[in-house]
């Protein structure tokens, strides 16, 4: 076995502190990777709180994962030792039903074994990147840049896919007003996505503050909820919203502002249920619709996207013995956008 | 003016009753005609009681009408005397907006006006089809056939459309299993346009009882929602699920039936709403989305469709006198499928 240390939570009750663990032996088509950055997303929170359902404890969070190679299984054929390389929210699958085969391994049949909070296939506890080391199957492993911030590309694992993958399904681009709601983690690369693609980007927030940031991100232009001739302005007016929030929101306001046949995308994911008329979706065959992270193909087509187009994410690098402070941030909105820990301060 | 004779609601709290009224002479681009049959629709009850918004009194409910043409105005081109003709839940729209143009005069951005229980665009109230007679701009005018049974042609105009225009534009058919909510007015249409072209259909019931029923309209397959055994084994198994139900009913167990990217399509409404899970969506990229009725160009269409197909409504026709009772029956689920009121009798 390998010995690994760690930030953990014992419980849900109790900060993530240090924690020494074994990670599994390098198999034949593994990957072990000494991890250098790691992104902190909204979900370690909830899920270190259970607030989404029991979590696996104790519990190491982190799906946001990049680092260096330093070891490789016999038959793994696409990763060498030195090479840079990343991680997102998922380390397994079942790889054979049809959404394995069509690179949908993130709506695997069998459910897909997620990086961290998870028992792997042999019921082992998985635990994810708040570590200095990971041992993964190398068809879960991405190539990442050297061109492009190492710390920066961290985020691309969860909140850059999961706001890709998305935009592509639903093929938004040129000529489509998109609406961005939320201008945290999520919300900040699928405006950066958003213009990338060419759409008519218009950030939601209920915070006038925040209009100075979303233009720099490259938002095109900005709305604040708040205010009732702002919202009437724009009623009726977008082809997509790409909802990021997490907290409840008024959904059948949004509603109203998609143009006959508009699509309100949700990839953040609100701990109640979300309250919906039929009659705001009827009126103007709208819809509401939920996508999850990305396949791992579409998660290596997003990174070299990003390399193209010189897209990472806005991060604050944090010292890992500084994770309670930076979830308080977090949870205040107080941070543009991502909070990374640099993995030498474990 | 024009004398017409009805069965109307004075308010929300009345039994409907016969009731004396005037019609706007037939204009230029009029049509005038003597209503023969007009269907009994769930909405109709919805509206007299208020369900959805305070209703225009006295109100004439009715938007499921066939007849014969018995006036037309000089500048009328489709049309001629003594021809069958149907209106639907419209009678008016802009004519000119994007929707309109496309036609898509359901969602016309000004609103389009209901055949009842709505205002014109000089602001008189609309009355519908529990009448002898109805003048409608051509436009909205729709040609009958005399090849189908006339009175079970009429609930084509409601009930058949909103099942119709849906399955359309989702494209179902070949290839796609279609499961249909709910067995009634809506449902059974569904059911039938479903197999005409070419989906596997499966009706999902509460009930055990219906499953003749079901069959017998053509459904392949039976769900008795209220066996967990039943359900789980058709768990993430349909690629569309058309929701006709006006009553609450579970959306997370509905949508944990669909296989990935799969649709749950609303044309019934619930007076309250929906309680919508984000992860419900989020695992298999599913949506929820709405679709209201259908615009006249895809309305013709569908009864053309339904004339080529021999595909009517299975109904039962009633006296004016018996409509209390009807709805009554309508409320129990108690009728196969549709109330068809015989406006001889008024």
């Amino acid at each position: 076995m390998i010995q690994a240390k760690a930030y953990a939570a014992q419980d849900s009750q109790t900060d993530l502190a240090p924690w020494d663990f074994e990670r599994r032996e390098v198999g034949p088509h593994d990957v072990q990777i000494e991890i250098l950055f790691c992104g902190v997303c909204h979900s370690d929170l909830h899920q270190i709180k259970n607030d989404w359902f029991p979590g696996v404890f104790p519990m190491v969070p982190g799906h946001e994962i990049v680092g260096r190679i330093i070891k490789v299984g016999d038959h793994v054929k696409n990763f060498k030792i030195g090479e840079l390389a990343g991680v997102g929210c998922m380390v397994d699958s079942c790889q054979v039903c049809e959404n394995c085969k069509e690179g949908l391994e993130q709506y695997c049949f069998e459910g897909n074994t997620q990086t961290y909070n998870n028992l792997d296939r042999s019921g082992v506890p998985t635990y994810g990147g708040y570590s200095n080391t990971i041992v993964v199957r190398e068809e879960f492993v991405l190539h990442v840049s050297d061109k492009l911030s190492l710390a920066a590309t961290a985020p691309l694992l969860c909140a850059g896919i999961t706001t890709y993958s998305p935009l592509r399904h639903w093929k938004v681009g040129k000529g489509h007003k998109l609406a961005v709601l939320g201008l945290g983690g999520l919300g900040h690369m699928g405006v950066k996505f958003g213009v990338a693609f060419g759409a008519e980007v218009t950030v939601l927030s209920t915070s006038a503050s925040k209009e100075a940031a979303a233009k720099e991100l490259g938002a095109h232009k900005f709305v604040v909820t708040s205010d009732p001739e702002q919202v009437k302005a724009v009623k009726s007016s977008f082809d997509f919203i790409l909802d990021t929030v997490s907290a409840p929101h008024d959904m059948n306001m949004y509603l109203s502002l998609l143009k006959t046949n508009g699509v309100h995308i949700c990839v953040g994911v609100p701990p109640e249920p979300m309250s919906i008329a039929a009659f705001s979706l009827l009126g103007g065959r709208r819809s509401v619709a939920g996508s999850g992270i990305g396949g791992v193909r579409e998660t290596q087509e997003m990174l070299d996207f990003c390399v193209q187009h010189n897209i990472v994410s806005d991060i604050e690098v944090i010292d890992i013995k500084d994770i309670t402070k930076s979830y308080e941030r977090m949870l205040k909105g107080d941070v543009r956008y991502r909070f990374v820990i640099d993995m030498a301060t474990l």
